[in-house]
């Protein structure tokens, strides 16, 4: 691809950017009781009013990021309705006080219906509040963000027992790629910009990565999902779990820690094992797409939307694509970040209403028509269109500079 | 359809029915601990060993009923097949003793994995070793499935305590009808033969047939999954959801207590509400099959899988026609049980390796190529051969001695 090329992507991109952040203010706002909406049909309308905290909290950080960071974008709708987000968050996503934990879902004006036993609710909760400080210039809200980072370390390195899980002779501990990863993630969202989280930060995110490369198996030729504590693999399904999507993300997650590390064999490994060999390996021949989860050794999967399409495993490549290329010039990335947002555009944005369809069939027919859900909401496009845009301009710069224009 | 037809679907039902359970018989049985693999690949082949409860009880039950009932299948090897399975439940089934909870799945051995907070692990509990406890004559299997009934009508109708879910101030108490259909089920199972028992049970029997036709909604239109304790409709997705293969299921556990009952206005609602209207709007008209889930008010399903179409509400609606034509004589349930054998013989049976695929996309491809798994046993399929070969020979020979041939 040409400076004509990156041109091209970087306009499709920002305008793209303007209309999914269009979309989402409004429709999403709950001006009643704060947060937001996610669960939208097609055309935007609420289909259902719950309050997902994952989202609640990952909507606080997309706005509070763009008002922060995008120019355009610093306008005071945006903040005050992240400012809301992160008050309904404050007011109802913690439960049980003094306990950290976190609900699920919410009812529309903060009762909790559901509790998950894991540490993402916790983690989302994090990164808005975190971010909407960043924003608005408030430390209470980073000062809650931390002391809640304080309780996930400590529930993953440490102590369980908070999280409400027995424990059970046959579930043999073993490591989540999603846990370490929201952790990495979670470093870099805490450290930015501020040398003493950085420092304070530095072991965890080293411990991060560690724990998610151990999930380079099978002689490094693939990325599981689970692993043993001391880095084995496990027996069963489990085991063989691959979740392609999940394995990009985690690439780009190390990509930038490695840039921050100025560890090169780092930067090399997540190019290689976890954004290159996952997408050679989890691409349908056949369809295009990524699969949604892989058996490593190729027998059937469990999960029945094994060969659906997702929306966000997509976006999470054209990141991880567009980032590794940056960072290394290797034509190939840029040549599969143009394969991946062409099938990315065509296939799940929606040109009738905006914003995009969430999950397809195999061959791309769009199976779900909704535009949020209680796993999709205004986050992964967003992100991904916010992060491609700001890599592509820098693209953009550098080539003009080298070529003159 | 006529005596011909008849004798053409009971000719392919039973020879069905041999092959079915000699698959289970080759690749499912653990010789070393007991209890059988149900994770089997296309083939046969294990490719998980870990035992989901649902179907280590349900498969002691079909093959404890196939002994009972089936001369064919009175054979040594089968008896022994489901006391082993029992004798595992027995042992590891239970796992908080004196506590009734069951774990949802175990290990190979029969060490705990998982527990849901709910009752269908110990249903199928119950449901195997009342079973086993017929087949063999051993009253200490009945004792055991009367034991943990009890237990199960307690959480249910008094204390859900034991079960482990917290009380949540945004989770309104409702009715999920899959709890009084198991209810109903167990009645008929614990009800058989037996008329202390069935005396016991009539007054349970009779509340889990209300509670299941508080889901006729939308002026007796609809039956929705999910309704408020007082019998009515729930806002959001929770309460539009519809999943016909349930209805349908549900239907003909009300048809046999109302005839055990001798109830012919709940015999006639059971076949207009729960079989009938459920199959005309949960089939697809475009692809055939029925869906697996839907929103009553048409709008777009949150379940990744809603329009995929599984074995088990196929074999369920066959049951559900056979038996209300029966009882009947409306030859329109003949005609619909004619079209869904079809379709269901066509699209889930592997005339490759045998038995019957569970997954297909919504245009009838297989989408997962297992034969069990995580929630497919050896249950619903040889269930419904074992019954509708049962109909069928009593509808053969009662046609047979009408005309006299």
């Amino acid at each position: 691809m040409d400076l004509q090329g990156l041109r091209k992507w970087h306009r499709r991109i920002s305008g793209e950017l303007d209309s999914v952040v269009a979309f989402w203010l409004q429709h999403s706002h709950d001006e009643e009781y704060g947060g937001f909406f996610t669960c939208l049909g097609q055309d935007g309308k609420v289909y259902d009013d719950l309050k997902y905290v994952w989202l609640q909290g990952r909507q606080v950080w997309m706005y509070s990021r763009l008002y922060r960071k995008v120019p355009r974008f610093q306008r005071p709708e945006i903040l005050q309705a992240a400012r809301a987000g992160g008050e309904f968050l404050l007011q109802h996503g913690r439960v049980a006080l003094p306990s950290q934990k976190c609900a699920f879902v919410l009812t529309r004006d903060g009762r909790p219906v559901k509790i998950q036993r894991t540490i993402f609710s916790e983690c989302f909760y994090i990164l808005g509040l975190d971010e909407l400080g960043r924003a608005t210039g408030e430390s209470r809200y980073q000062r809650e963000a931390q002391t809640m980072m304080e309780a996930i370390v400590r529930w993953v390195r440490e102590d369980p027992s908070e999280l409400g899980r027995p424990q059970l002779a046959g579930a043999a501990p073993h490591d989540s790629m999603a846990v370490p990863m929201m952790l990495l993630n979670l470093v870099d969202q805490l450290s930015e910009g501020d040398g003493e989280a950085a420092s304070q930060f530095n072991e965890l995110g080293n411990w991060a990565a560690q724990r998610i490369l151990m999930h380079v198996q099978k002689n490094g030729t693939a990325v599981l999902e689970n692993v043993s504590e001391d880095g084995k693999e496990l027996p069963g399904c489990l085991g063989r779990q691959q979740n392609p999507g999940h394995a990009l993300e985690a690439g780009w997650f190390l990509l930038r820690h490695a840039q921050r590390q100025q560890d090169s064999a780092l930067r090399s490994q997540a190019v290689e094992k976890f954004i290159k060999q996952p997408f050679h390996s989890g691409w349908d021949p056949e369809h295009g797409g990524l699969f949604s989860f892989q058996d490593v050794d190729g027998l059937c999967p469990t999960q029945l939307e094994w060969n659906m399409k997702l929306w966000w495993p997509h976006t999470e490549a054209m990141i991880a694509f567009l980032m590794g290329f940056a960072d290394t010039q290797d034509q190939e990335l840029l040549e599969l970040f143009d394969q991946m947002a062409k099938y990315t555009f065509d296939k799940f944005h929606d040109p009738e209403a905006g914003e995009w369809f969430g999950y397809l069939a195999q061959e791309g027919k769009v199976a779900l028509t909704i535009k949020g859900g209680p796993f999709k909401g205004c986050f992964h496009v967003p992100r991904a269109l916010y992060m491609c845009e700001d890599i592509l301009e820098t693209l953009i710069r550098e080539t003009e500079s080298k070529s003159g224009k």
